[in-house]
């Protein structure tokens, strides 16, 4: 199979047949470059990630679920500025082109692609050890994307869904046992929040999504603000899953697991009424976790209050 | 060094100091995407590319080389459609951070990137194999991109530069030998077209750049403009420093070696005289190749009319 094959392949089981002009996409895959259209009234959100076998993904992962993933954790970006996703841009490095392989891979990214109405409009294909960098567009209200700066002294920080499940999926396989499947969907098939990240424009000072866990992430925003915080490390959510761990390997997985993408962000604390009506339209739990201070410090604490030092920090490729 | 300190190191290398608001980046690196603001009477052009060690480019490539030919290489897409570069994105996957390597990679990166007064405006770096992925996002005025499909039948078929010398380098380096420093150039640094590209804004009818070779490039307008050509072998430029060749390597190299980066054009056969002017104007020369048909062949002859058939086609990765 040639690049320009591949190429088209992919561009044809990824894309939904009846993508017209209305996707924006003025020049598609088969030129030099992709053309765009972007709405007058709209600023450009830009997130690009790249995913290797054996740092970000295990050898052997499933290639359909490695195709929603690989998009996921790009659009995930999106999710934490508000922006609604458009198009995306592919390079797929890959040792050789096994058609089924790629077929997987495909549907699990077009599945993905097609129930967000969003569009594959370029990339590249190459042949290298296995490897997928994703450059993901999306649009914002002008002043409107959601930053990692903005938080407010006294503002409470809120945490989406469930932390700490990818972290133990991924320990229990690497340690050769089977995660439960709920857990290993977390893992594997992470949902960007997307719907969630439009809701918070207006009403979030700041967000992040929890690519590195929580307590790295929730650092970016307080650094990025210029605060500290308190986070009662027992408030955070998804400790029922987790019951069969100790206290302290929950806590870790929890508070450093990383791979979750879910959204940590502040709000004002005299909008915490306005959480509820989101979580509900958003059909995701909300959990107020903590508050922000003057501190310049993030410190966990138990419900009793004592101190609580995760072992570890967030997930750092270079460390 | 971390992966944060990593990006803010190539941040700080690449980037002009003095780059404020007017570059239209209004969120720029550090977030978990950009935020963009895009012209009201522009279109955004994409373009995405991926060099992997021991595949676009040899093992123990000099940094600062590769640094310029990853971002040129991109850019060369943005010039093929007539688009002014303004942002790109780089996704830098290597096996560790080495210092003196990441100041030439970033050093050859950002003089090409301030020379042009575009913006790294975001990106991931990650460990694993050697490979580079950019995304280039430039602006076009709408409806002006140029594209593979306008040829029209006897339009003239047009070449800028010099084909066949990053080939006869890239050949001379792996034989063992030494390239002359004007060759080896074409290999190490090439110069995105970019003046031309707005210059054929309104005159060409097609445009692609010439990365794999140029039969197969010529041969991607012929099919999206379903059309044929006859071009003569023996005009293609660049014969000059490839004089040591026999005849048929020469051919070989200029009409099929890749790796050339200059455009490959076509125009209106009554428009011919605008292309000294552009010529003058560009700094590059500009070469009559051949005239567009309707057989839906691609033809090469000698100048005698004898048909040449160039042994290889493009450059394709996976055949």
């Amino acid at each position: 199979m040639s690049e320009f094959d591949l190429i088209r392949h992919l561009h044809q089981r990824i894309n939904a047949f009846d993508q017209g002009s209305s996707s924006g996409c003025v020049v598609g895959i088969g030129d030099d470059a992709a053309v765009l259209e972007i709405p007058r009234d709209r600023q450009l959100v830009v997130s690009s990630d790249t995913l290797v076998e054996g740092v970000h993904f295990l050898k052997n992962t499933n290639a359909q679920h490695l195709g929603h993933k690989s998009l996921a954790v790009n659009l995930s970006d999106l999710a934490s500025m508000g922006a609604r996703p458009a198009w995306f841009f592919l390079s797929l490095t890959l040792a050789s082109p096994d058609p089924e392989w790629l077929d997987l891979f495909a549907s699990g990214m077009g599945k993905l692609a097609r129930s967000l109405d969003i569009v594959l409009a370029g990339g590249d294909t190459t042949s290298g050890p296995l490897s997928i960098t994703i450059t993901a567009l999306g649009l914002v209200e002008p002043g409107m994307a959601l930053t990692r700066d903005g938080a407010g002294n006294g503002d409470l920080v809120v945490v989406s869904g469930q932390l700490g499940h990818a972290a133990y999926a991924l320990e229990t396989i690497v340690a050769g046992g089977t995660p439960q499947p709920e857990i290993r969907a977390a893992l594997e098939r992470p949902e960007p929040r997307l719907n969630l990240g439009r809701k918070l424009r207006g009403l979030a000072t700041s967000c992040i999504d929890v690519s590195d866990g929580l307590i790295a992430d929730l650092g970016h925003i307080l650094k990025a603000s210029s605060l500290g915080a308190e986070i009662e490390i027992d408030l955070l959510p998804g400790a029922d899953a987790l019951a069969a761990l100790s206290e302290g390997q929950r806590r870790r997985l929890q508070a450093a697991g990383g791979d979750d993408y879910e959204l940590c962000f502040t709000i004002p604390m005299n909008r915490q009424s306005e959480l509820d009506r989101i979580s509900n339209q958003c059909a995701c739990p909300l959990t107020v976790i903590g508050k922000i201070n003057s501190s310049g410090e993030l410190v966990c604490t138990t419900a009793d209050g004592t101190v609580f030092v995760p072992r570890g920090g967030g997930y750092e490729h270079f460390v």
